[in-house]
């Protein structure tokens, strides 16, 4: 069985190649030509060359900075790890920081409870951030605690630091982490929070980290951008 | 430094949750209530319940059937994987299969040659693939092998079997696969193979495998419809 005849190749897939051509000859920070003048240079519709541009926008190669458009920095590139993505990111040689949008204490539902292993109603301790690199806001990520494994955290920690290394001082020790990996688009009030485009496809990090007794650590939901995070992961047969 | 002021929760939210409820007590192809129904049940205008509509359906918990809209059967979860997701997805109790987009045969660039050591302009054999699990197109797989590495292959190899097993065959013995994990929109082909929304977040997996001696096996891009598909990663510390 064979698909049925290639998909014929449309004009804006043809000027998206010249544009793709032109961004390798490119710096970041460089100026974009205007799209009256890339119409005209390709001879195609100003809705043709939109069409080109708004793929290159959510592919993160061009971003609009106030009326004008220039290239984009390369995405941020990250190994996909056990670890602090925000410390990774400063061993790059990034500047990276954390934003606090808020720490709330609730009872947990019968699926939190069960992730981590507490009862329904158990008190949960959560931290929502926002994960900066060089002062663009590049995810949100949101932790959940069981507060009796972090009596006093909310009171001392400092949002700024790697909870990873603070759970690390209260003799909390990472021994495994599950991850399942999706990509969605964000909701209104991400897209808030991220200042991103809501057509942006973003990565949906849901983790859950083990301690080396096998106790759920924490439940994580991180949700970063598509044009700005690449992750790798290496295997070995 | 605190984000200022929690962005407001929008009307189409709360009709989110009360969708995402309503879904939770239905079953994959169960069929879901009409737009007008829902607007009514909620007290909301058909335009709020659109959005709402369009969220559901990208994050691939709903699907299209013709006019009517049925509840989505689950994502197909796989681990990150050194090996074939056709197989992996066969033992999981799923049928799936590939369908051939194209053989051809190129001269590498330069970019090309540098990832499987070779030369510019060396013969590169590239084999391309949609991949199906239950019958529903997930992937786009793009493979590119040294032609001398695999003398013969486009006349014998079934494009149906596991590629991973035939290269095994023919002694060839995997060792080391990095995977770069990107999320992207589809392009116009792209949307014409795999019969997808354009506005569906999708998974870009570029992979560069070597054998045991170090040597690059095989590049490939891999493409997946991001409303089908979840990946899986465990690591350890």
């Amino acid at each position: 069985m064979v698909v049925d005849a290639e998909p014929r190749m449309l004009k804006h897939q043809i000027v998206r190649k010249n544009l793709d051509a032109l961004l390798d000859d490119l710096s970041p920070g460089d100026s974009f030509p205007s799209e009256r003048d890339l119409a005209e240079r390709y001879d195609v519709s100003r809705e043709t060359l939109r069409q080109a541009m708004r793929e290159l926008l959510v592919a993160g190669r061009i971003e609009r900075r106030g009326r004008t458009t220039v290239v984009a920095d390369p995405k941020v590139v990250l190994p996909l790890a056990i670890g602090s993505y925000t410390e990774a990111a400063r061993n790059k040689g990034m500047t990276a920081t954390r934003i606090l949008v808020g720490w709330s204490v609730d009872g947990a539902d019968d699926n939190l409870a069960d992730l981590l292993h507490i009862e329904t109603g158990d008190a949960v301790v959560q931290l929502e951030r926002v994960f900066t690199t060089d002062n663009v806001r590049v995810g949100l990520e949101t932790t959940r605690i069981a507060a009796h494994r972090i009596p006093g955290l909310m009171e001392t920690f400092d949002y700024r630091d790697s909870l990873y290394a603070e759970l690390s001082t209260r003799g909390i020790q990472f021994d495994r982490v599950v991850d399942s990996i999706e990509t969605v688009l964000p909701d209104a009030r991400e897209v808030s929070l991220l200042n991103v485009d809501p057509r942006t496809p973003m990565f949906l990090l849901n983790r859950v980290s083990y301690d080396i007794d096998g106790v759920p650590i924490e439940q994580r939901r991180s949700l970063y951008r598509g044009d700005r995070m690449t992750f790798t992961a290496v295997m070995h047969a």
